[in-house]
């Protein structure tokens, strides 16, 4: 469906030429200062047309609260954004998709689904449809920072054959994990790998397969520093449950993996084992390795939270397919019109949304049990 | 929270040393045979005790039906199920665990969160915990069963350094995908992994480590065969974010990836989408490779669903830990008694469970819609 | 929340003076003839300015489809729909209010539970927040409409110490419920009362108070024909406990009463009891009497289902009220312009958009459960 | 459904004549006091056999925790609450039933639903069911005690044409309100009213009822004292539609009104709006009067909140009743065994614990709110 979560709830809707996209947002903090300007700066960074390397598709992607704001502030109420699709272009891609099924992208299984589909064929399949995502992830953004300061940072860390180093055992990763920030992932250019070392290799990664009419995949990694520990529901809601199911529902996206993931498991436990120690700085139990991924029992710890989505290479690409129409006849199908190579950077504020969604959603829960815990006895 | 689902729908309890665990099961399809023989075998399946080289914590795990069933039907109305804890030892670790947050397990976080902790430390994170999940997901998979005979096999394909071939371009991988059944699997002995010439190596592998009094982890990887069309939920609840949401719930797991997954990632789309073709035995259209998983823009397409599943080193170890008290004081912590030292096979019937009940919601909730599309014009 | 549904969903948001109000509903019938015209003749029933005796806030009320639908078909997607706030005056009301909660209504609750309130004083309590509802509600009731003919019609019966017979044990009544349509209640007027003995005198009473500078209650009573048998979710959400939930969300209703309801208690099992025979028209079993309101141990039985819902004299009236201000000082409170002095007759369409929210999502996932029943054994 | 609440989450199950009926309980406070003891005595208060007037069916129903205790602390985890069915008797009623679906039961509507039934007739729709509930609510009233001595005392106030005054707008029903207290109410004996000037005719009613073979219906009235201000979550889960729904999901409940209720129409708004005045002894804002039943707006302002709820006479009836058989054809039926005429009495814990478990969630969800308040700016 397209609601998500209990407290801090997000509903959106919207396909890629209906005529807006948008959200609710429920749950949203009431006497909080908020304007679309809180908003914009993320919706921007998800846009198209940043670069030459991105899709030409140029909308201007301005919000626009509908309600539960007033004088700059929230008024606790449902907060309703929408931003307009203003290059429609409902035919588009009419000619051919009315007869083929796009290969690897969602024509066939949303006609399984629903028996009938966008004329543009992306419909709710469409990134676009991850605006209303970024624009609730705003909100939550904005609180969890008032909170405790929490930050919340995604960069690519692989793109095709070209990766940076992400072992999760290696103190430099970690350190990067502690430092980086929004500012140094944008100060490399629309790539937004950090890693100077691999940055420009990407780039001619993407452009090798943009000069093939191809496309290529990527890796994006998140961390979250200074969250409050408690958060997550065992025993189906762990924390990094919700994380995976959010990160999963972002399109194009294939996995998930959470700390040490899946090279951990060939690290024993003495190693992998994150002990403990007590900090004087900060006066309380923390960890001296970070194998766990800042989630312990599906309870986030305190310490950084950190995680890996692959993004698989973009389905619709110029060259021409051989595949067969909607009516099983073998045929070839091209894509018109100029494609993203690579969206994988552009994943990058709607993976920090997402995981806003999920951190906003879990804290006022817990909050409601540190409430519940202060007073029984 | 402790429930999942929204129309097949389980709630469980119990921790390890309580009176029992078990579980309620909600939307259960009416007038199915049924009895505790339908549940047992995947409860055993998942049962400490099988073999020299798991713990030797011997329960009989006999589940008990508690209502919804009547001579030997169900009536549709929820379904409650109980295992008694027979092997009750509540104060076993208390010593220690009184003194040390065990690292890397769910001692602190749960202490963070809810302010108290079960006596045997282990409580709800404990894997017993997972008994009301495969009780419940044997109701789920016998439905499923009948709708379309849904296989569902999960198997181990790496033990610590040690893999079997999962590379997912491979067809010889696509065809072992297509054959395997549990009954291969459990042919190989507790290892439950179906490539012989690596089952081997795995067993020495958790001996390696068991002799060290340490751990190890593994991947297991799952197939679902013969699955309808139509099955998922975008965009929030597509079929792959709610495989990941019960995936990541269960203890110990770190990940999951689909279809290509994190190695999709350098395969160029031209490479990567799975071409359509019509195939006249089945007389639908069908994709000629299956990079995807058997899953497109979040929607199951008919293609055999495969993901797998990482999971950590078991947390408990032998050996000695440098490590700190609950009042932050160094010191050194050992487990007494015998531990498992690789958890991954055990992993097997959970990850089934899991699978079945995200499969059985996901089914009954799209047949709702095929009936509104059926009538409205 | 401001979500109501599972399976057919609609999630609200908007307050008097905001920019537009509207809703997202999801799990829409994919494939179905909708336009806006659909949805039209509701809102504009509700919508206040339709005679000399409601309030002169003229609005147009026109609902703006965003997403969901292309072409008159609905996608299945999210259905996003919004009207604008034409006459907004956000601070009207503000000084009184600035100072003076009014006296029932939401303005010191809102501000306990938000400490914030819209500048306006209604907000979120406001009539105006049920827009969204009916707009969804029109969804619904053609998708019931096509499911089986369904009726939902809605009626004045009662206005101040002025009712008309709706004593559930005369045939009389009965045979009204059964052949009472929307057309003939809105042939009375905007009283919207079918009986003409009757009618002219709640006029009369809406003016005397109207006269007197103060306002009056009444009761709506509503009827649904056709309803498929076995709808409703025991054991907590029973048909008539969601049709109760429903009923009491709308603003302003003080109870809920299914089939004999209150005059029930006292009529005794043997009268009370509605015998089965044979119906040889329908070919089906039915009840001679319908005490039970076409619903029993929770579940629609085929018979008519009909219920009543008490409305408030409305909180705002003209007359200076002896009340007290925020800071609790003893004061003298008026509300300026011109009031609604009966509100009952325009709840008509919001209880026939509540009723059928949750017909639609009823029948949606007992179809799911029909069809898991249709396939086990 | 059978789960019922967002934070504060019971799952119910069993049937009349299964192994054992109970409930999960989810989110219930850590670190409680907690026994078998503080849940027995409502359970016993609900108990059939407690005088010559009610059924002779006698279990002991004990109450056993399963998991969620240790040491008399509530661990924060599910808590598993099981009754043993000691007096299972599966066909008692099975000759008739097989035949006859019993007049204003549920036996009809759950075979359309389900196409099955237990072989008791009751099944689900049991009154047994709802010892599941009065379990959990005991709960929610030992949390809801200790926020803010919250006391929760419902009492008869009709049986049949017997009914004691329960005008809202007369102080003296104001004062008892206030001043009701579940020992007051149990002082009465099994007919809980606490009007000695009726509570004799209303025994006598009964017994009237009981002689002619045929049963009678009443209503029962409950009151919350001391609850917190600004619980409710509009606009669906106003607190008073909670609490509906709630009501209504009690088998055999025809109704529900809050505050004036239906009675409250025909006072004008002048009289009915509730004026504000500052009270010097608690230094916060209250009402003078009461009409709207402790909630505005849908959520709570601090006054007494007080309901009343219609239970419909007892479709169990010994006479003989001309109905038909499942296959139609013409016949008398007539109940074996001597049962209830009148359940309203014990319906009283129920509805206590029912409005428990409403205020317990609507609590937690708020009190999660008042934290986001108090950090955002």
């Amino acid at each position: 469906m397209s609601t998500f979560g209990t407290l801090f709830r997000v509903t959106t809707y919207g396909e890629s030429h209906c005529k807006s996209v948008g959200c609710i947002v429920d749950g949203v903090p009431p006497g909080m200062s908020l304007t679309e300007d809180d908003i914009q700066p993320q919706l921007s960074r998800r846009r198209p047309g940043q670069s030459k390397l991105s899709t030409p598709r140029n909308e201007k992607d301005r919000v626009e609260f509908q309600s539960g704001v007033e004088f700059g502030k929230t008024l606790g109420t449902p907060l309703a954004m929408i931003v307009r699709n203003e290059d429609q272009r409902p035919h588009d891609y009419s000619d051919m998709t009315n007869k083929y099924p796009r290969p690897s992208h969602a024509d066939l299984t949303y006609m399984e689904k629903y028996g009938i589909q966008a004329s543009s064929g992306g419909g709710r399949a469409s990134a676009r449809e991850t605006i209303g995502r970024v624009a609730a992830g705003g909100i939550a953004e904005k609180f969890l920072k008032q909170v405790s300061n929490v930050e919340i940072v995604a960069f690519v860390t692989q793109i095709g054959e070209i990766k940076m180093d992400r072992n999760t055992f290696d103190p430099k990763f970690q350190h990067l994990l502690q430092t980086i920030t929004r500012e140094k992932v944008d100060n490399m250019g629309f790539i937004r790998c950090p890693d100077a070392s691999v940055a420009g290799d990407m780039v001619k990664e993407i452009e090798k397969y943009r000069g093939n009419q191809d496309s290529i995949g990527g890796v994006v990694t998140c961390v979250v520093r200074n969250l409050p520990t408690g958060l997550g529901e065992p025993c189906f809601d762990k924390l990094e449950a919700m994380l995976a199911h959010a990160m999963l529902s972002i399109p194009a996206s294939k996995g998930f993996e959470i700390g040490s993931g899946f090279a951990g498991v060939s690290v024993p436990g003495s190693k992998h084992n994150d002990m403990f120690y007590f900090d004087e700085e900060t006066q309380r139990i923390r960890t001296k390795t970070n194998n766990s991924g800042g989630i312990q029992g599906g309870i986030s710890n305190g310490e950084n939270i950190y995680f890996s989505v692959p993004f698989k290479s973009v389905a619709t690409i110029s060259q021409e397919q051989h595949t067969c129409t909607y009516d099983g006849k073998d045929g070839v199908l091209a894509a018109k019109g100029r494609h993203d190579p690579a969206v994988t950077p552009r994943a990058i504020p709607i993976v920090e949304a997402m995981t806003a969604l999920v951190l906003a959603d879990a804290l006022l829960i817990q909050k409601s049990r540190d409430y519940s815990r202060s007073i029984v006895h």
